[in-house]
């Protein structure tokens, strides 16, 4: 395809998107709804077309030598189909935050006041290889009373023309424009570029993936990007922790889940309690298969310890390492958090009021906790039903987005025909 | 200066800013307020100081042969001082929203989750000659625990010098950094493309000022931006309107400030009122010396209208012009509105439930209003208390922008040693 014609390409579909997005916006909540069920159905139903259709992108994933965990994100499997239909189906259930009017209050001249959420308009999702995100996107999306654009993994090109199709289908049973949700058609490289320009059509765009594309983005977009480039959570456990707790929630931090965004990264612990914390929890990550890396002071403690390198501090291992460091007390472990933190999680062990209370107030995350596992910043674990992405920038949203992330609040203004004075 | 230097200038100043914007995001509420009541203070006892240096601002803008508008707006007053100083006042009885923990409720496992306000960090306000925008600005930031980075048009540099002297000299006197609250101490253009590129440091661009301004800051800012280009606001008077109403609307809405963004641009009418409504409309628009450009249908109800050319539509006069036009019904008030709205204020006048009920929910704008003046879309109506500014984008904030608005809000969790399933 030609550079112009690719251009044209986008920009009739950031365009035709646009359209779209004022018919969906005003949709009643039902039509969203059984557009998602039939989707549910859908996809269940036409499990072996889409599995044979993963089938090709796997099989040329294979071939070009991608790497086993990369494979095992693009592989579609009958439980992770069943996982697509039953997210809907949890999605259907959650209240609708198109049209939710808020703060309404009465002002002085009787003018009645208050905010509408209203949708944002059209979203353009840019991600790689997981063809799941295509569904839980789009319904997300959907739901909000947004138009999306969709610009996928090009090795999970044909699952994703497949899951769409099915998108497609659903959409137009209940006769909602197809327009509402597109796939950008071609693997091209350039299309994102072109994307990024249509900043008269979007409104939003959130990429998904490793750090270098979301630098990418944010390097090349002229619409509003909501990003997280990384997560380097810490834990700090405090000297009036209660150490049983604190080696409970590490384990559950660091072991859960190694490779998501979420899990613990670096281990602060104060001196006063390192003799104590430890030496057993070092014996219980060993038995778990976990790597620790530490300061002097910690290797001291621990045999089983190698010494980190100065590139171990604020690294997302994405793996079973755990970069460990005594501190003298909480303002080490505070300026620590300033310094090596990517804002997304960071959470404090200690059964005392007042530094519980500093912590929350002082430490600037999207998530700060206290006595809890890391693992629980998630939009579905903090009660958002379901999410869309991590923001780590401040701008909108920060923290776990959910449906009400995905829309703006509008002024409404019920007058008698007032006029300023 | 070099290039070179002027951008390790504002660099290191941006980096001044972050440290400090740590410090006065945790400052307690007195402290702040503290500051406020000693500006005003000193705002006022050193007014002769600011008439003077605002002086010199004024003769090299007069020598420099700036239109009497720009001047106008240049211009320090007694009158103005005092404003200033109780718009401080009043920002002092104002809630500071840092630190409100909203949506707080309890997850099945015990967790107690909820939304902390905090402060976004650093702000950075790029605007033109009103040297009043550099304490409103620098005081509302201030109240909501952000730095704020002041870059004033250069006509109004030694204004601004002057009351940021002030500025300092209140927070100095409560021990607070001063480098809370710096201006760019350059009238050279190039600062503001340094400053644009402080992503890591600078956490908001608000500019201020004309739509060539802010079309600059947009396509050159790598930080978040939020904008609003112009104010191209409808009233549309329905078929079931009351015309007396609708009347004294549109009067106040066109005359009562021509020259603001809140101001009303376009009048709509619906075919079956124009005869009725229309020609004492141009009555008593005419004695108050308001030019009408209309329509075919419109010039034909009202010899006084002259005939609006294709660019009178959609288009922000600021001034005592109004374009009107006959409308088919609500559908082509819609559509009419889509096109040539600028998302700022849409207002309909009428007595029908139903059309109402459908202008609120489908209208796109930061603020739609039912039989009210377009007047009302202001921070201080709305109930707001102050606003730094009104927003046509969607992200963060739609309409104008107070305190909250200054603010993002983080998750907190308070767990019991909870870990993930």
């Amino acid at each position: 395809m030609g550079k112009g014609s690719l251009e044209q390409l986008v920009s009739q579909l950031a365009r035709r998107a646009k359209v779209a997005a004022a018919a969906i916006a005003i949709l009643p909540t039902t039509t969203k709804n059984a557009v998602l069920l039939s989707l549910a159905d859908y996809l269940q139903a036409e499990s072996a077309m889409l599995l044979e259709e993963n089938r090709r992108d796997m099989l040329l994933a294979e071939s070009a030598g991608l790497s086993p965990a990369m494979l095992d994100r693009l592989r579609l499997t009958d439980a992770g189909i069943a996982a697509m239909a039953s997210g809907l189906r949890e999605l259907v259930a959650l209240p609708d935050p198109v049209g939710k009017l808020e703060e309404c209050s009465r002002r002085p001249n009787g003018l009645l006041v208050g905010r509408m959420r209203v949708p944002l308009g059209v979203v353009a999702m840019i991600y790689e290889s997981r063809p799941n995100v295509t569904i839980d996107a789009a319904a997300l999306c959907l739901k909000a009373g947004n138009a999306v654009i969709l610009r996928g993994g090009s090795e999970a090109f044909h699952s994703n023309i497949a899951l769409v199709t099915l998108l497609h289908r659903a959409l137009i049973s209940h006769a909602v424009p197809a327009d509402c949700a597109q796939l950008i058609p071609t693997t091209d490289r350039e299309a994102v570029s072109h994307l990024l320009g249509c900043e008269e059509e979007i409104d939003l765009v959130i990429p998904r993936g490793g750090e270098g594309l979301i630098r990418y983005v944010v390097a090349h977009s002229r619409i509003p990007v909501l990003k997280h480039y990384k997560g380097v959570c810490h834990l700090y456990v405090d000297r009036d922790a209660d150490l049983a707790k604190a080696q409970a929630i590490v384990l559950n931090a660091k072991t859960q889940r190694p490779g998501v965004c979420n899990a613990l990264e670096g281990l602060l612990v104060d001196a006063a309690v390192a003799p104590a914390f430890l030496p057993p929890l070092a014996v219980a990550m060993q038995a778990r298969g976990v790597e620790l890396r530490g300061c002097a002071q910690s290797v001291a403690l621990c045999p089983q310890m190698s010494r980190a390198d100065e590139e171990d501090w604020g690294r997302e291992f994405l793996d079973l390492i755990l970069a460990v460091r005594v501190v003298a007390g909480y303002q080490e472990a505070k300026e620590y958090i300033d310094r090596y933190g990517s804002r997304h999680t960071e959470v404090i062990v200690t059964e005392n009021y007042s530094t519980a209370h500093r912590f929350i107030a002082e430490i600037d995350a999207s998530a700060v906790m206290v006595n809890a596992s890391t693992r629980f910043n998630d939009g579905g674990e903090l009660g958002l039903g379901a999410e869309i992405g991590i923001s780590t920038s401040k701008l909108h949203a920060y923290g776990p987005m959910g449906l009400e992330e995905l829309t703006t609040r509008k002024f409404v203004v019920y007058g008698q025909g007032q006029v300023r004075e």
